[in-house]
């Protein structure tokens, strides 16, 4: 197999996207919930968020609210965040620390604890009345965590983390930032008034950058050599694309001014320092490795036309402690660029509304990965689940109690 | 009948909610209206809010707007808020006075008179014109008061409020109180994000108060002994239960301190004076009776997650004359816990979209009334009309023009 | 023939109007968006709007959004707002100049030259691809003007305007008011939450003005004589209507205080001067013509109870360009009326979901030009289009590329 320096695969032509019905209609959306994202691991944020017993975060799908929190062994659990009484909403926050690392519901005080969402306190049920405390405990959902990002899933018979995503999975270029020994320094969270899937079709090229991201396109200029890495990643690798840009003469990282403010990783070799490399991970995450920090961007969807992105800038945690760190160059960048991205993709939601859009547009040859990820999804919402339900997915997302 | 003290009544076990679905569908919602809604006495206000021939108030049902007035003959009357015309909102505001005690649109100044909503003018159809006023009077409902409070009914064909009610009914507390002469000095609405079965299941129970309302849990204690009359209450009775808490030690009000700033009702005994008895009418509404108050909530629906309630503060029309009369303290003390309640209602909504909801919650022996709630709401969805339409319903909700 | 002075033409009796739903169902509404908004000619603007190569302007209809723009060959043209790469609405803004009069993608830059719409530049297509720029022309709508206004037509198989409006017309008043030399001394946009029928419906009578309009009824007194040209005019005539009301003694232009700021149009006779006429275009138009200037409104439908409204106020070039020149008492006026007659609107719209009005209203001798203009929509929403798709409306509707 040979390295891609620049340009396509051999053998990719233009091809239509999908139309403009599969990013605007709420019943299709309803599926892709159903055989995407209730079926298939999803990253929802860094162990170092949660550091102690009782800290937790929530995140949305869809309708769904999901905690994810330390529990008191240590580990990380998840589960809906819907008390087994009377369904209230247990942690209305995007996160915070349960008092007492316990979850406690607020309405009535039904009480479970971390590990397991045990109930362990249903103080409406006088002493001695015949109820099972057992019957009780919070849905749970999988979890597993994979170099310092947490990754949960709502099919509770679903496949491990690791068989799911090919791993160990051994690249060139990932071993030397090293990122589950990196911390997050920031995160951020935005609202985005688009389908997923235009985020998704967004972050796979480049070719808006001209027209979108002039800062980005100064740092890392679309003219200069690229390499993607594409041939070398086989179907069931993590990462579903790799690739790599270089950075402008001046440019020591991915910044306003390329003015290098933290160390370097120590195991690059100096084509690497002269880089940025991307890979992106199906359905939802998109890593950037500056030559100094390590940005990552995942989104979940809420609603047809919106989608919620978290974007975590994670640093190597000796360079955090000295007392002149500052990460801020790092966000301001990419907190630029990510607006950029989401006024893109807003707009591209108004238009594939159209009548005059109903065969959707089309996938020139530069856009292969696009391409590569539109069959992705039409595999996954046309897959037929054998011993499912009448539409083929129902026990696949049939929540399952405890873990 | 053995009077309850405490607990539940013998031989109620737990049971689920409804499911989730009931909370949040739409289509269920439609269905609610037209076999509740639209076919039950519904309180909507004090005959006191209504004083002059022309005053009236108007209130939502799901799309429906009803104004509620005092009409020149000096009863109360209500009608569909649509003009005969063209089908304008005669009056936008949620009350006020018309002018000259007619109801005249706004759009082409078709005017009504107020006692039976006959056309009296309709200023674009020329003198001679071939054009029967007879034939265009509002739509009108019917209209009861009893105690002080007015009630209206969208079914033309139903029977009299006090035959619905099984009034007169006479309770040994209630009596005590004469609601029938007292007045509202204060009346709140508010708009809440839930299902309005929501709101009902937190009214009929007051086991969250220990974690909701700190407030009130400091005033009437839980943990003091509390009675319910449910066996003394047959089907029929207005009130579908009724019970009472005790005052803490201090406490000689339903206020943040306790403290007395109004006689106490003269009927009351001591044991009564240490008291505040709770009523509930099905589908919407709720007595708090406090020893020199009344509070009373009703409730109606706008949209599945959407409902308004009304809160009414009667007192002693002699208390109220005095000059040194306040009933702030009344007020706040409820306008808090009622607050704290939307707050836990809004989170049930949320929670109870999940999927991990579908087959709803449980219901505890100490919710036997929110269990009897439920089978009154399963009753009256389920239930068939005999001569209705094809969905059996057609013949109860069909507006009547007139009275 | 005889002309109409006042009243109504004989044979004309009560009727009920549309039902209540024909104003509140989105799937109605889509039905005339496909058999009315999508193959009607619409007045979308005015020339002068769009002075010089790439000024443009953009219009909603239901989902759609239409660029309207000078080209660079001096004509006007009008292309769906979409990108045919990734469907991106071209233009968010509600007008402007196009840099360079092209049209260019924010997203990647595709290009489009402005008066067929050919694509010119595809940036992401790297040299020597085998990509047919010829196959991605934007998707482009029927253009063609008419004494200064803009009309587009969705429908590329539509008879040309000329056909379609019944041009030439001649009327006796028309010419005097040359609307072909005014320009446009202002333009103000309304959005209204309301079905676009009930704006039509307002517009067509002026029964309503003594109860919304006190300012217009001081002005053209609804008691002084009025005159229709109705039977004058085909039914194939430009105006479906038109007629004259008079201006109240001391007035001499149609605005507030009726002094005259302009001189008055030259062709007029005396007669004319005392007057305002009126004319209407289906499905939304409306010219009012004052002694010195002429007001327009159109609307467009956005969503079943949305509609966007454009008034337009025209004057004479040579009045305009003396130092002196005001419009503003002109602007001030209709602005006014204008604003009554939405809130008028919107208040129809709330009663109109009632189970109060499933059978509509009423519609008596004095409205026969509403009750004309229902007609019209139910033999548009009725139509069979012989060849067309299984809703008979597939051939009108499908977007064509290029012109």
């Amino acid at each position: 197999m040979k390295r891609l320096e620049g340009g396509w695969p051999s053998g990719v032509v233009a091809e239509s996207t999908l139309p403009g019905q599969a990013y605007i209609d709420p019943v299709g959306f309803q599926r892709e919930l159903e055989r995407i994202w209730f079926d298939t691991w999803l990253c929802v944020g860094r162990v170092e968020q949660v550091p102690h017993a009782g800290d937790f975060l929530t995140r949305p799908v869809g309708d769904e609210s999901v905690i994810v929190l330390r529990n008191r062994a240590g580990g990380i659990s998840a589960f809906y965040n819907v008390c087994r009484h009377r369904g209230t909403r247990l942690c209305p926050e995007d996160g915070g620390t349960l008092k007492g690392a316990v979850i406690r519901c607020p309405y009535h005080g039904w009480t479970y604890e971390t590990t397991h969402g045990g109930l362990i306190a249903a103080p409406n049920v006088p002493e001695g009345a015949d109820f099972d405390k057992a019957g009780f405990p919070l849905f749970a959902l999988r979890v597993e965590t994979w170099e310092g990002f947490i990754w949960i899933n709502f099919n509770p018979r679903s496949v491990s983390l690791s068989e799911s995503l090919g791993l160990p999975a051994t690249y060139a270029f990932y071993e030397k930032y090293r990122v589950g020994e990196l911390k997050a320094g920031a995160v951020m969270e935005y609202d985005v008034r688009a389908n997923w899937k235009l985020l998704m079709d967004n972050g796979l090229e480049c070719l808006h950058c001209s027209y979108v991201h002039p800062e980005l396109s100064r740092c890392t200029p679309p003219a200069l050599p690229r390499r993607w890495l594409h041939e070398e990643l086989p179907e069931s690798a993590v990462f579903k694309h790799s690739g790599s840009m270089e950075l402008a003469a001046g440019f020591h990282t991915v910044s306003l001014d390329g003015t290098p403010r933290r160390p370097r990783f120590a195991d690059l070799i100096p084509a690497d320092a002269r880089s940025i490399y991307y890979a992106w991970v199906y359905p939802h995450m998109m890593y950037g490795f500056a030559p100094d920090y390590v940005f990552v961007l995942t989104l979940l969807p809420v609603a047809v036309a919106h989608t919620k992105v978290w974007g975590y800038w994670l640093f190597d945690p000796e360079a955090m402690a000295r007392p002149e760190f500052d990460g801020s160059d790092a966000v301001e960048f990419w907190d630029l660029t990510n607006r950029q991205d989401w006024r893109a993709c807003e707009l591209a939601q108004l238009g594939n509304r159209s009548r005059a859009y109903r065969d959707g547009g089309v996938l020139v040859q530069n856009e292969w990965r696009v391409q590569k990820f539109k069959r992705y999804v039409l595999d996954a919402v046309q897959r037929v689940t054998l011993g499912g339900g009448a539409d083929g997915t129902a026990s696949a997302v049939t929540p399952r109690a405890g873990r």
